[in-house]
Protein backbone atom coordinates (compact mmCIF):
# COMPACT_ATOMS: atom_id res chain seq x y z
CA UNK A 1 0.00 0.00 0.00
CA UNK A 2 1.73 3.42 -0.89
CA UNK A 3 1.05 6.10 0.85
CA UNK A 4 1.57 9.65 0.73
CA UNK A 5 1.87 12.40 3.40
CA UNK A 6 0.81 15.24 1.94
CA UNK A 7 -2.67 13.25 1.07
CA UNK A 8 -2.35 11.87 4.49
CA UNK A 9 -2.77 15.35 5.60
CA UNK A 10 -4.96 16.49 3.60
CA UNK A 11 -7.38 13.34 4.18
CA UNK A 12 -7.31 14.56 8.38
CA UNK A 13 -7.72 17.95 7.28
CA UNK A 14 -11.05 16.58 5.46
CA UNK A 15 -12.04 14.58 8.25
CA UNK A 16 -12.03 17.42 10.72
CA UNK A 17 -14.67 19.13 8.50
CA UNK A 18 -16.20 16.38 8.49
CA UNK A 19 -16.65 16.34 12.11
CA UNK A 20 -17.35 20.37 12.48
CA UNK A 21 -20.29 20.10 9.58
CA UNK A 22 -21.90 16.44 10.50
CA UNK A 23 -20.82 15.27 14.14
CA UNK A 24 -18.97 12.51 14.65
CA UNK A 25 -21.81 9.97 13.17
CA UNK A 26 -20.97 11.92 9.71
CA UNK A 27 -18.01 10.45 9.90
CA UNK A 28 -17.30 8.01 7.75
CA UNK A 29 -14.53 7.26 4.89
CA UNK A 30 -17.07 8.05 2.18
CA UNK A 31 -17.23 11.21 3.47
CA UNK A 32 -13.56 11.77 4.01
CA UNK A 33 -13.15 11.01 0.60
CA UNK A 34 -15.52 13.40 -0.77
CA UNK A 35 -14.39 15.92 1.47
CA UNK A 36 -11.26 15.62 0.15
CA UNK A 37 -12.24 15.27 -3.11
CA UNK A 38 -10.31 11.79 -3.66
CA UNK A 39 -11.41 8.70 -5.16
CA UNK A 40 -13.82 6.74 -3.26
CA UNK A 41 -11.69 4.26 -1.31
CA UNK A 42 -8.97 6.44 -0.91
CA UNK A 43 -9.40 6.89 2.99
CA UNK A 44 -9.63 3.03 3.15
CA UNK A 45 -6.32 2.91 1.98
CA UNK A 46 -4.75 5.31 4.64
CA UNK A 47 -6.55 3.99 8.08
CA UNK A 48 -6.99 0.56 9.39
CA UNK A 49 -10.47 1.19 10.84
CA UNK A 50 -12.98 3.91 11.84
CA UNK A 51 -11.07 3.75 15.44
CA UNK A 52 -7.56 4.71 13.52
CA UNK A 53 -8.92 7.75 11.54
CA UNK A 54 -10.58 9.23 14.71
CA UNK A 55 -7.23 8.63 16.67
CA UNK A 56 -5.63 9.92 14.39
CA UNK A 57 -7.74 12.99 13.45
CA UNK A 58 -7.42 13.60 17.15
CA UNK A 59 -3.43 13.76 16.73
CA UNK A 60 -3.42 16.06 13.35
CA UNK A 61 -6.31 18.65 15.54
CA UNK A 62 -4.04 18.54 18.46
CA UNK A 63 -0.77 19.63 15.87
CA UNK A 64 -3.01 21.82 14.11
CA UNK A 65 -3.72 23.82 17.39
CA UNK A 66 0.08 24.03 18.77
CA UNK A 67 1.12 27.72 18.67
CA UNK A 68 3.49 28.89 15.93
CA UNK A 69 7.40 28.99 17.76
CA UNK A 70 7.91 32.16 16.75
CA UNK A 71 4.86 33.89 17.65
CA UNK A 72 5.68 32.34 20.86
CA UNK A 73 8.97 33.38 20.64
CA UNK A 74 8.12 36.91 20.11
CA UNK A 75 6.15 37.29 23.19
CA UNK A 76 8.55 35.82 25.10
CA UNK A 77 10.78 38.58 24.76
CA UNK A 78 8.89 40.40 27.58
CA UNK A 79 8.52 40.34 31.40
CA UNK A 80 7.65 37.12 33.19
CA UNK A 81 4.13 38.95 34.90
CA UNK A 82 0.28 38.79 34.21
CA UNK A 83 0.41 40.61 31.08
CA UNK A 84 2.25 38.22 29.18
CA UNK A 85 0.15 35.81 30.68
CA UNK A 86 -2.94 37.77 29.01
CA UNK A 87 -0.90 37.99 25.34
CA UNK A 88 -0.68 34.42 25.34
CA UNK A 89 -4.22 33.55 26.13
CA UNK A 90 -5.06 36.40 23.23
CA UNK A 91 -2.96 34.44 20.82
CA UNK A 92 -4.06 31.06 21.71
CA UNK A 93 -7.94 32.64 21.32
CA UNK A 94 -6.75 33.93 17.99
CA UNK A 95 -5.72 30.40 16.97
CA UNK A 96 -8.48 29.05 17.32
CA UNK A 97 -10.68 31.92 16.60
CA UNK A 98 -8.75 31.14 13.13
CA UNK A 99 -9.28 27.15 13.29
CA UNK A 100 -12.42 26.90 14.24
CA UNK A 101 -13.37 23.43 12.68
CA UNK A 102 -10.26 22.34 14.41
CA UNK A 103 -11.66 22.99 18.29
CA UNK A 104 -15.31 21.90 17.05
CA UNK A 105 -14.07 19.08 15.72
CA UNK A 106 -12.50 18.20 18.99
CA UNK A 107 -15.75 18.75 20.97
CA UNK A 108 -17.24 16.18 18.49
CA UNK A 109 -14.68 13.84 19.35
CA UNK A 110 -14.96 14.67 22.94
CA UNK A 111 -18.54 14.00 22.79
CA UNK A 112 -17.41 10.52 20.77
CA UNK A 113 -15.22 9.65 23.68
CA UNK A 114 -18.07 9.13 26.18
CA UNK A 115 -19.15 6.37 23.95
CA UNK A 116 -15.77 4.83 22.42
CA UNK A 117 -12.97 3.74 25.61
CA UNK A 118 -10.38 3.33 23.11
CA UNK A 119 -10.86 6.83 21.82
CA UNK A 120 -11.38 8.35 25.46
CA UNK A 121 -8.04 6.48 26.40
CA UNK A 122 -6.60 8.31 23.68
CA UNK A 123 -7.73 11.78 24.37
CA UNK A 124 -7.64 11.75 27.59
CA UNK A 125 -3.46 11.18 27.61
CA UNK A 126 -3.65 13.73 24.60
CA UNK A 127 -5.43 16.89 26.95
CA UNK A 128 -3.51 15.77 29.57
CA UNK A 129 -0.04 15.51 28.23
CA UNK A 130 -0.84 19.17 26.99
CA UNK A 131 -2.36 20.64 30.22
CA UNK A 132 0.91 19.01 31.83
CA UNK A 133 3.19 20.68 29.28
CA UNK A 134 1.36 23.91 29.99
CA UNK A 135 1.75 23.63 33.84
CA UNK A 136 5.26 23.01 33.55
CA UNK A 137 5.77 25.91 31.18
CA UNK A 138 3.99 28.35 33.23
CA UNK A 139 6.46 27.38 35.89
CA UNK A 140 9.13 26.95 33.72
CA UNK A 141 9.15 29.95 32.10
CA UNK A 142 8.80 31.59 35.83
CA UNK A 143 5.16 32.97 34.83
CA UNK A 144 3.14 33.97 38.12
CA UNK A 145 1.07 31.81 39.79
CA UNK A 146 1.32 28.40 40.86
CA UNK A 147 -0.25 24.83 39.35
CA UNK A 148 -3.44 25.72 40.88
CA UNK A 149 -3.32 28.98 38.44
CA UNK A 150 -2.86 26.73 35.32
CA UNK A 151 -5.63 24.89 36.36
CA UNK A 152 -8.35 27.22 36.82
CA UNK A 153 -7.33 29.26 33.80
CA UNK A 154 -7.49 26.39 31.61
CA UNK A 155 -10.89 25.41 33.13
CA UNK A 156 -11.86 29.03 32.49
CA UNK A 157 -10.49 29.41 28.90
CA UNK A 158 -12.31 26.00 28.24
CA UNK A 159 -15.67 27.39 29.32
CA UNK A 160 -15.00 30.38 27.21
CA UNK A 161 -14.05 29.05 24.03
CA UNK A 162 -16.83 26.37 24.22
CA UNK A 163 -19.08 29.45 24.85
CA UNK A 164 -17.82 31.22 22.34
CA UNK A 165 -17.40 28.48 19.39
CA UNK A 166 -21.25 27.09 20.44
CA UNK A 167 -23.34 30.36 21.23
CA UNK A 168 -21.23 33.09 20.64
CA UNK A 169 -23.93 35.74 21.77
CA UNK A 170 -24.37 34.37 25.24
CA UNK A 171 -21.09 37.15 26.09
CA UNK A 172 -21.54 39.16 23.44
CA UNK A 173 -18.95 38.34 20.44
CA UNK A 174 -17.09 41.72 20.56
CA UNK A 175 -16.41 41.50 24.61
CA UNK A 176 -14.01 38.40 24.04
CA UNK A 177 -10.64 40.04 24.23
CA UNK A 178 -12.51 41.90 27.28
CA UNK A 179 -13.13 38.38 28.78
CA UNK A 180 -10.01 37.34 28.30
CA UNK A 181 -8.40 39.94 30.14
CA UNK A 182 -11.08 39.29 33.46
CA UNK A 183 -9.87 35.84 33.07
CA UNK A 184 -6.57 36.93 33.58
CA UNK A 185 -7.18 39.77 35.82
CA UNK A 186 -9.13 37.89 38.31
CA UNK A 187 -7.01 34.49 38.29
CA UNK A 188 -3.35 35.39 37.33
CA UNK A 189 -2.04 36.60 40.50
CA UNK B 1 -54.86 15.27 18.05
CA UNK B 2 -55.09 14.32 21.44
CA UNK B 3 -51.85 15.31 24.07
CA UNK B 4 -51.12 13.75 27.01
CA UNK B 5 -48.44 15.75 29.40
CA UNK B 6 -46.96 13.00 30.88
CA UNK B 7 -46.19 11.03 27.14
CA UNK B 8 -44.36 14.68 26.27
CA UNK B 9 -42.24 14.31 29.60
CA UNK B 10 -41.57 10.86 28.61
CA UNK B 11 -40.84 11.68 24.57
CA UNK B 12 -38.54 14.68 25.37
CA UNK B 13 -36.77 12.35 28.57
CA UNK B 14 -36.41 9.60 25.49
CA UNK B 15 -35.07 12.62 23.18
CA UNK B 16 -32.53 13.53 25.90
CA UNK B 17 -31.17 9.89 25.92
CA UNK B 18 -30.96 9.74 22.82
CA UNK B 19 -28.91 12.89 21.81
CA UNK B 20 -26.48 11.86 24.56
CA UNK B 21 -26.55 8.10 23.14
CA UNK B 22 -26.21 9.35 19.58
CA UNK B 23 -25.35 12.50 18.95
CA UNK B 24 -27.58 14.97 17.31
CA UNK B 25 -27.86 13.30 13.74
CA UNK B 26 -28.88 10.01 15.60
CA UNK B 27 -32.26 12.61 16.96
CA UNK B 28 -35.26 11.57 14.65
CA UNK B 29 -39.06 10.76 15.31
CA UNK B 30 -38.22 7.33 14.91
CA UNK B 31 -35.76 6.74 17.30
CA UNK B 32 -37.51 9.04 20.07
CA UNK B 33 -40.32 6.41 19.79
CA UNK B 34 -38.34 3.51 19.74
CA UNK B 35 -36.31 4.84 23.19
CA UNK B 36 -39.97 5.59 24.64
CA UNK B 37 -41.40 2.55 23.74
CA UNK B 38 -44.37 3.98 22.11
CA UNK B 39 -45.85 2.77 18.73
CA UNK B 40 -44.37 4.47 15.35
CA UNK B 41 -45.41 8.08 15.01
CA UNK B 42 -46.03 8.82 18.74
CA UNK B 43 -43.52 11.70 18.61
CA UNK B 44 -44.62 13.44 14.87
CA UNK B 45 -47.92 13.61 16.98
CA UNK B 46 -46.38 15.58 19.44
CA UNK B 47 -43.94 17.96 17.47
CA UNK B 48 -44.50 20.00 14.81
CA UNK B 49 -41.08 19.24 12.96
CA UNK B 50 -37.14 18.15 14.16
CA UNK B 51 -36.84 21.71 14.97
CA UNK B 52 -39.57 21.63 17.24
CA UNK B 53 -38.21 18.97 18.89
CA UNK B 54 -34.88 20.02 19.29
CA UNK B 55 -36.47 23.53 20.99
CA UNK B 56 -38.70 21.57 23.45
CA UNK B 57 -35.91 19.04 24.38
CA UNK B 58 -33.16 22.19 25.05
CA UNK B 59 -36.60 23.43 27.45
CA UNK B 60 -36.36 20.61 29.08
CA UNK B 61 -33.64 19.90 29.91
CA UNK B 62 -33.33 23.57 31.21
CA UNK B 63 -35.81 22.60 33.48
CA UNK B 64 -34.51 19.22 35.05
CA UNK B 65 -31.28 21.24 35.52
CA UNK B 66 -32.93 23.18 37.87
CA UNK B 67 -32.14 23.46 41.41
CA UNK B 68 -33.95 21.78 44.06
CA UNK B 69 -36.10 24.58 45.70
CA UNK B 70 -35.65 22.36 49.25
CA UNK B 71 -31.97 21.74 48.69
CA UNK B 72 -31.79 25.23 47.84
CA UNK B 73 -33.67 26.78 50.93
CA UNK B 74 -31.84 24.58 53.17
CA UNK B 75 -28.49 25.97 51.77
CA UNK B 76 -29.48 29.64 52.18
CA UNK B 77 -29.86 29.39 55.50
CA UNK B 78 -26.20 29.51 56.10
CA UNK B 79 -24.26 32.97 56.06
CA UNK B 80 -23.70 34.45 52.97
CA UNK B 81 -20.12 33.52 52.49
CA UNK B 82 -17.34 31.85 50.72
CA UNK B 83 -18.48 28.79 52.15
CA UNK B 84 -21.60 29.23 50.84
CA UNK B 85 -21.09 30.19 47.65
CA UNK B 86 -18.85 27.08 47.48
CA UNK B 87 -21.52 24.74 49.05
CA UNK B 88 -23.72 25.99 45.87
CA UNK B 89 -21.11 25.15 43.62
CA UNK B 90 -21.07 21.77 44.74
CA UNK B 91 -24.71 21.04 44.54
CA UNK B 92 -24.66 22.50 40.95
CA UNK B 93 -21.57 19.11 40.35
CA UNK B 94 -24.33 16.80 42.51
CA UNK B 95 -27.06 17.49 40.15
CA UNK B 96 -25.13 17.17 36.68
CA UNK B 97 -23.24 13.71 38.04
CA UNK B 98 -27.18 12.95 38.69
CA UNK B 99 -28.33 13.67 35.43
CA UNK B 100 -25.28 13.08 32.84
CA UNK B 101 -27.89 12.59 30.22
CA UNK B 102 -29.46 16.07 30.42
CA UNK B 103 -25.85 17.91 30.38
CA UNK B 104 -23.98 16.13 27.52
CA UNK B 105 -27.57 16.39 25.99
CA UNK B 106 -26.81 20.07 26.32
CA UNK B 107 -23.66 19.28 24.50
CA UNK B 108 -24.45 17.90 21.80
CA UNK B 109 -27.18 20.81 20.86
CA UNK B 110 -24.28 23.42 21.31
CA UNK B 111 -22.99 21.77 18.59
CA UNK B 112 -25.79 21.59 16.70
CA UNK B 113 -26.67 25.13 17.18
CA UNK B 114 -23.58 25.35 14.94
CA UNK B 115 -25.62 24.70 12.14
CA UNK B 116 -29.18 25.21 12.83
CA UNK B 117 -29.26 29.37 13.29
CA UNK B 118 -32.87 28.72 15.02
CA UNK B 119 -31.29 26.77 17.89
CA UNK B 120 -28.86 28.86 17.85
CA UNK B 121 -30.96 31.92 18.68
CA UNK B 122 -33.16 30.02 21.28
CA UNK B 123 -29.74 28.14 23.07
CA UNK B 124 -28.76 31.90 23.16
CA UNK B 125 -31.89 33.40 24.82
CA UNK B 126 -31.85 30.57 27.65
CA UNK B 127 -28.57 30.38 28.18
CA UNK B 128 -27.94 34.18 28.59
CA UNK B 129 -31.69 34.29 30.29
CA UNK B 130 -29.98 31.72 33.07
CA UNK B 131 -26.43 33.04 33.33
CA UNK B 132 -28.54 36.80 34.50
CA UNK B 133 -30.63 35.08 36.71
CA UNK B 134 -27.33 33.61 38.54
CA UNK B 135 -26.08 37.11 38.52
CA UNK B 136 -29.03 38.77 39.50
CA UNK B 137 -29.62 36.01 42.94
CA UNK B 138 -25.80 36.08 43.48
CA UNK B 139 -25.88 39.80 43.73
CA UNK B 140 -29.43 39.86 45.06
CA UNK B 141 -28.68 37.13 48.21
CA UNK B 142 -25.62 39.58 49.07
CA UNK B 143 -22.86 36.49 48.19
CA UNK B 144 -19.50 37.98 47.79
CA UNK B 145 -17.84 39.41 44.50
CA UNK B 146 -19.61 41.21 41.65
CA UNK B 147 -21.05 40.33 38.04
CA UNK B 148 -17.59 39.57 36.77
CA UNK B 149 -16.63 37.00 39.57
CA UNK B 150 -20.14 35.17 38.39
CA UNK B 151 -19.04 35.40 34.90
CA UNK B 152 -15.31 33.93 35.78
CA UNK B 153 -17.31 31.10 38.18
CA UNK B 154 -19.49 29.86 35.15
CA UNK B 155 -16.81 29.68 32.57
CA UNK B 156 -14.80 27.67 35.15
CA UNK B 157 -17.67 25.70 36.00
CA UNK B 158 -18.42 25.12 32.58
CA UNK B 159 -15.25 23.79 31.81
CA UNK B 160 -14.66 21.60 34.54
CA UNK B 161 -18.17 20.27 33.67
CA UNK B 162 -17.14 19.52 29.84
CA UNK B 163 -13.85 17.70 31.10
CA UNK B 164 -15.48 15.40 33.69
CA UNK B 165 -18.47 14.80 31.57
CA UNK B 166 -16.13 13.80 28.65
CA UNK B 167 -12.35 12.82 29.61
CA UNK B 168 -12.60 12.63 33.67
CA UNK B 169 -9.44 11.01 33.74
CA UNK B 170 -7.91 14.44 32.87
CA UNK B 171 -8.10 15.90 35.81
CA UNK B 172 -8.62 12.75 37.91
CA UNK B 173 -12.40 11.76 39.06
CA UNK B 174 -11.64 11.87 42.55
CA UNK B 175 -10.68 15.46 42.69
CA UNK B 176 -13.51 16.93 41.16
CA UNK B 177 -14.81 18.09 44.96
CA UNK B 178 -11.16 19.58 45.40
CA UNK B 179 -10.92 21.49 42.00
CA UNK B 180 -14.57 22.69 42.88
CA UNK B 181 -13.09 24.30 46.06
CA UNK B 182 -10.50 25.55 44.37
CA UNK B 183 -12.41 27.00 41.86
CA UNK B 184 -13.95 28.83 44.31
CA UNK B 185 -11.01 29.64 46.41
CA UNK B 186 -9.20 31.28 43.40
CA UNK B 187 -12.15 33.09 41.87
CA UNK B 188 -14.34 34.51 44.99
CA UNK B 189 -13.57 37.26 47.35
Amino acid sequence: MVQNPARRTALTDAAIDVLADQGARGLTFRAVDVRAGVPTGTASNYFASRDDLLDQTARHIHHRLTPDPVVLGGLLRAPRDRALVTALLHDLVRRIDADRSGYLAMLELRLEATRRPELRAQLTAAVREQLEANVAYHLGEGLPGDRETVVVLYLAMTGLLVEHLTLPDVLGADTLPALVDTLAARIVP
